[in-house]
């Protein structure tokens, strides 16, 4: 193979984005397809991330009294029935069990698309008293949605994630954990990710099934499209009176808990790699790579280049940084085209004349700027290239978000907007659902949340022109 | 309640193993049962254990170059046929998926009790060439048997897991990994989790259907039943030819790669329950508790009587232990019998006189041996002592092991050992199935392995008295 084939073999994200996604989880070798439709095998390098993402959000999830558990993954159909609204949202989209063995089933399960049912049946008997509250339990597992249309990571038949489930005694409480956790996977997105996001509230219409409230964090892909990263769902009471979980509370009455739950999945991959992805590839950042650093030889063959390499590597891992050296065959060309395919955030090139001057040159992926920097410092100054790294990754994306972001005050604003671009539009909105309908239907856009720092942008609906409750942010979605 | 009613809640081991092992699952609170039959809730007590076993043995792992992957959970049907002894022994135990949402599916499709065929699948692409090899893959993730008769982490219709995976150029590599990670296993169980293993190779009676060697650690438990506790299977090419997973290997002729599989379960804390507790409930090893010491304060409303106990705490937590206080308005006695209850290694007594003499009481939950410990020494005695409990945990359990192996020449000797006792008999066998068979259908007992360290015992099998080949170890098992 030619050492240009690996790039060449990736689209332009400008030819189209579709395409050039599909080519970097393949090619940055995150996933490979099965035998099973709309099923995906993670590989290590995919894994890995997600990994990653566990470990962070988990140490969050602890810091913030989170404790896990595991429920079983089938749902018995007289379960899955007993809240009306999220049965109706979700029986059209799972995988169901009939026979165990060579027996059919008395009664048939679904594979969980989530686990609120579950969680209900098992707090009715775990919970009795106001001093077993609140619950606030998690867990990491698999789901299963049938869906017809799937995409690596941002849609598929199976996925990985977490999803907390809490009870609570009042109905403030049950708030103020869907906006604590809301919280949360902002400060992740940002932090780690260095993606930004909109924090809102989700409109009825696109609320989870059988939730009082449902808050979102939505952020922006470089294709101008809408991630849904992150959802919280304040259930209030509804779940509780449904599945009868009841508690006595100090003044000795009986009173119903009130519920939250709470997911994030493997769609954040997606969301990395739309966010910071370029036409060479993967792009991660720091904070969440698996491996930060490869270390490349230049004429590794020539005498103490492949020891310094390796010397390089040593002093890096023992300041906690995450460190490879590429020893392969291959030529130096080609080995960074895979570290730059793979997304790792810096390459080190150490050759003769580097050794001989007592420097290396640190290349970032993001920007490619190369600094050359004396073995005296490299610890330092690879630390300080890391951190800038990570906090210039979330403002480029940031100034990428808002350069993305328009306002519109009526139907044709809107409409010109969207046939010129695509991205966020920030808009007035009556709150009825039949402007909203109206949208959708005539621009194929979504209202993406009502965000929590809202702005009066006019007095009027966009759609409707009669007096404005909220604004809304609107987009096309993945 | 009355602060006896926790402790006299248990079954004494002595009076019925079955229901106190029972009875300790559910006041350790370990587990919850569930709406769906033989599946199980884990609650956070019974999940940190295994959040433990998974943090320290994937390390091992990846000290092993194992790298973690992710694949689908459902085979369809078509796949799982493709090797026809592993179909035989998995197929009468899978659950059936017939449905994705409303539409009935063209293949059914089960969910996964094992994955080989899954990873023969996917190797069938990702391997290529010799240099694709080897491939050393796991996954963490739960798996599906339907079985009849279940019970709280030994035998449950969904359990978690890990399943490695492996792929070799040539079959002397295969039975290398095969082995290499049966020794990990063995060092994880003896050095985390304190319990000595016998190392072994299974029957063929007793192998993985379509494994063309198993390797086994066995455990004996308390009541003096094996535990088979953890299984490394080498296929050879088997796999390999029912699914067509060839390699260009250095020569440029094609061949059929080598592959093993390798896994440890839920079942390991069942082990846990059975080598290590007592009629208190739970004890756990050191090493692998989630908590490790629970300061307990005496006369906790005293000045500064729970100021002292944080601050011990803290200075613990310091040096890297796990640790709480426990300062709810339960009395003392009643927080023993808890922390006695959950197996928490250590707890910590401290109490206004003992603040006056600048110590407290160091009370181990194995031994209840107490040791006052000066505030000054807290750090290095209390690591001291959770340090000796490990150690004299692993060798306890090696005793009681050793006291209750015994010997057996003939059938005779057999008969009247297990008449009179449980645990390990060593014997000379034949190696035909038929003498295998015999044993079992006479006195319910199981070869458990033939061991990798051999004894000559006498020089005629044990059943029909030609000539010995192997000395196995017998057992009734879990």
């Amino acid at each position: 193979m030619s050492e240009k084939k690996l790039v060449e073999a990736i689209t332009s994200m400008d030819e189209d984005f579709a395409q050039w996604y599909t080519d970097v989880v393949k090619k940055a070798e995150l996933i490979d397809y099965t035998s099973v439709k709309g099923c995906m095998v993670l590989k290590p390098a995919g894994y890995a991330i997600w990994e990653n993402i566990q470990k962070k959000l988990d140490a969050m999830f602890k810091e913030n009294g989170v404790e896990n558990v595991y429920l079983p993954m089938f749902i018995p159909e007289s379960l899955l029935q007993k809240e009306k609204d999220h049965v109706e949202g979700f029986a059209p989209e799972v995988a169901w069990v009939t026979h165990g063995g060579m027996q059919p089933l008395q009664e048939r399960m679904c594979v969980r698309p989530t686990s609120e049912t579950l969680f209900c049946d098992f707090y009715k008997n775990d919970i009795q008293s106001y001093r077993d509250l609140p619950r606030v339990y998690n867990q990491w597992c698999s789901v299963v949605r049938w869906e017809k249309e799937t995409r690596p990571f941002l849609r598929s038949r199976e996925f990985l994630w977490q999803e907390g489930h809490t009870a609570h005694a009042t109905a403030e409480d049950a708030k103020e954990r869907t906006i604590q956790m809301l919280g949360v996977y902002a400060r992740f997105c940002e932090e780690y990710l260095a993606i930004p996001v909109i924090r809102g509230q989700k409109t009825d219409k696109e609320k989870f099934a059988g939730a009082e409230a449902t808050y979102t964090i939505e952020a922006l892909m470089h294709d101008g499209k809408a991630l849904q990263s992150g959802t919280s769902h304040n259930f209030g009471d509804g779940f509780a009176k449904a599945f009868g979980i009841q508690f006595a509370d100090k003044d000795n009455t009986l009173k119903y808990v009130h519920q939250t739950s709470w997911g994030m999945s493997t769609r954040l991959i997606g969301g990395i790699i739309m966010v910071h992805g370029d036409d060479s590839g993967l792009v991660l950042p720091p904070a969440i790579a698996p491996l930060q650093i490869m270390v490349i030889p230049i004429q590794q063959k020539k005498e103490g280049v492949l020891n310094k390499a390796c010397e390089l590597k040593d002093r890096l891992i023992q300041k906690g940084f995450s460190v490879k050296v590429d020893d392969s065959d291959k030529s130096p060309g080609w080995k960074f085209s895979e570290q730059e395919m793979r997304g790792i955030p810096l390459r080190i090139e150490v050759g003769p004349k580097d050794i001989e001057a007592g420097k290396c040159v640190v290349c970032r992926r993001d920007t490619r700027e190369k600094t050359e920097v004396s073995f005296a410092e490299l610890e330092s100054r690879t630390g300080e290239i890391l951190a800038a790294m990570q906090k210039e990754m979330l403002e480029r994306a940031r100034k990428h978000r808002d350069a993305h972001t328009y306002m519109a005050q009526n139907m044709e604003e809107l409409e010109q907007i969207f046939a010129k671009n695509a991205g966020f539009v920030k808009a007035m909105w009556c709150g009825e659902q039949a402007c909203e309908d109206m949208i959708k239907e005539k621009l194929s856009v979504t209202s993406r949340c009502i965000p929590f720092e809202q702005e009066q942008i006019s007095d009027t609906c966009l759609c409707c022109g009669k007096p404005a409750k909220k604004m809304v942010y609107w987009g096309k979605a993945y």
